[in-house]
């Protein structure tokens, strides 16, 4: 019984949620990438320039980081500094662990950390709730009393605090040992199952929108915890930049899907309660970082 | 305030769990890969030949997995024909989705299903409970009313019913709509955060004890939902073999952590609540796909 080569598309395609191509399937009921695709220009939410960093990799290859400046400021300010000193030029990628982080920025521990970067930021770990218009998830939780989302952002919070998840693809501050927070110099993204132990003990600093396919892929690095063990390996980055410093009319532009709209609550709806042809028996629910917030290219 | 290299691994290793030389950090408390460690032998069980399939991919690379008949028995038994038949020599992996799953077994449609291989599997999604031996977790779980850890699996059960969970490195059986449930030709795993709304919509017949690092780096496929667009992308499966065939003394030999011991009640406990030295407000839990069952070579 070899499947045919549409069988087997067929087959994967509604084996997915990220595809964009389910409107292909004979589902009665919208799929989330169907809802993600839908949904109207204001649902969207343009990522501010200052916000928005290009990570061009040395195979020319382009990683794109939204910064949260409202959940770790002192943090931000520190890596839009190091960015624009040009820590990040000719530095690299040095750590990739299997299931875990990748790791990048400290490839030359002489290097001098440029002027203004302030050396022991605040413990930016939480942030009071208030001020934070979150829109609840009803899925229970592990690691907190709720979870849910706030202008963009997977969060958690207890009632008093919020804060940041250690979702796949959140980006985050290497530190040393307490009371270090990391000053920003060298910065990690989640490659695998979230690691939300790590939440509320290490400054998240904001996620990559685009590009996480390359960075997901690299070699595991072969030494201690992932480490790449020959300089050789690491994996040169370029150049660094702000969209805000972008010169002309290149600048680039991205999205993000605003969590407070009726398309993106039929988006964690769906995500949870997966009703296309495939499924069986819809979950009922998911996790906080089972319902990543859609990002794009602005149209 | 460049970091010395000493100091940058001091970091590194102190922000993983899954590391290996976490005793060099002054933790007054054992981290999870040193309860691993120091557990003893009978900690561990041996994975039966039966149950163990070492797939050899062209580049010369392994992967290992373990099956798990006692959830999926027909699947299982499938598979070991379709292994025994050669169906997955000179096969390939085909779609590698960022964030998802890596698929393989179904390079070529027009080769014919090896005899004895069971065309329409019995939706084996779920099992009895009973005739389990769980370890519960004490987290809430989204997903299910209790999650836990049987004979080395990761599960979940609703009281009545148990399922093995989708956590990274669990391996399934591609299927077509319902009521297919997928003949075990075409087999995927999990690479990214735990698509746990698939759980009781698909087999799980297993997972990666060896070899994960090399299916999770390989490059994303760019076609629809990741499929490799080119066969030429492909990556090669030179060939798949049971333990049980293996010639000679050169048979690979593994081992789980048996999960109905106190080493890994220890170290589920420490993973849920991290006291070493760099936490400093430890978790109080942690889901089920947060727990990675310890598997390694038998020493």
């Amino acid at each position: 019984m070899g499947k045919s080569p549409l069988q087997m598309l067929m087959m994967a395609m509604v084996m997915s949620a990220p595809a964009s191509a389910m409107a292909q399937t004979a589902s009665l009921v919208p799929t989330p990438p169907e809802i993600i695709a839908r949904a109207p220009a204001g649902a969207w939410r343009a990522i501010a320039p200052e916000n928005l960093v290009v990570m061009e990799l040395g195979n020319g290859k382009r990683i794109v980081i939204e910064l949260a400046p409202d959940f770790a400021p002192v943090h931000v300010a520190n890596i839009r500094t190091l960015i624009r000193g040009g820590w990040f030029d000719r530095n690299a990628i040095i750590r990739v662990q299997d299931n875990y982080v990748v790791q990048w920025g400290g490839a030359d521990p002489k290097r001098s950390i440029p002027k203004g970067v302030v050396d022991r930021p605040p413990p930016e770990y939480e942030r009071p709730l208030a001020g934070l218009k979150i829109s609840p998830s009803k899925a229970r939780d592990v690691y907190a009393s709720t979870t849910g989302f706030a202008d963009g952002w997977p969060m958690a919070s207890d009632g008093r605090a919020a804060w940041l998840t250690h979702c796949y693809a959140m980006v985050g501050v290497g530190r040393d040992l307490p009371p270090d927070t990391g000053n920003g110099a060298e910065l990690y993204t989640v490659i695998g199952h979230a690691p939300r132990h790590l939440d509320r003990n290490i400054a998240l600093v904001g996620r990559i929108v685009d590009g996480m396919d390359v960075l997901s892929a690299l070699p595991r690095g072969t030494g201690e915890i992932g480490f790449y063990t020959d300089a050789e390996q690491n994996v040169p980055i370029a150049r660094t930049r702000l969209a805000a410093d972008w010169p002309g009319r290149d600048q680039p532009h991205y999205q993000v899907m605003r969590t407070d709209t009726a398309p993106f609550a039929e988006y964690a709806d769906a995500r949870a309660n997966r009703r296309d042809d495939f499924f069986i028996r819809p979950a009922g629910g998911a996790d906080v970082c089972n319902v990543p917030v859609p990002t794009r290219k602005a149209p």
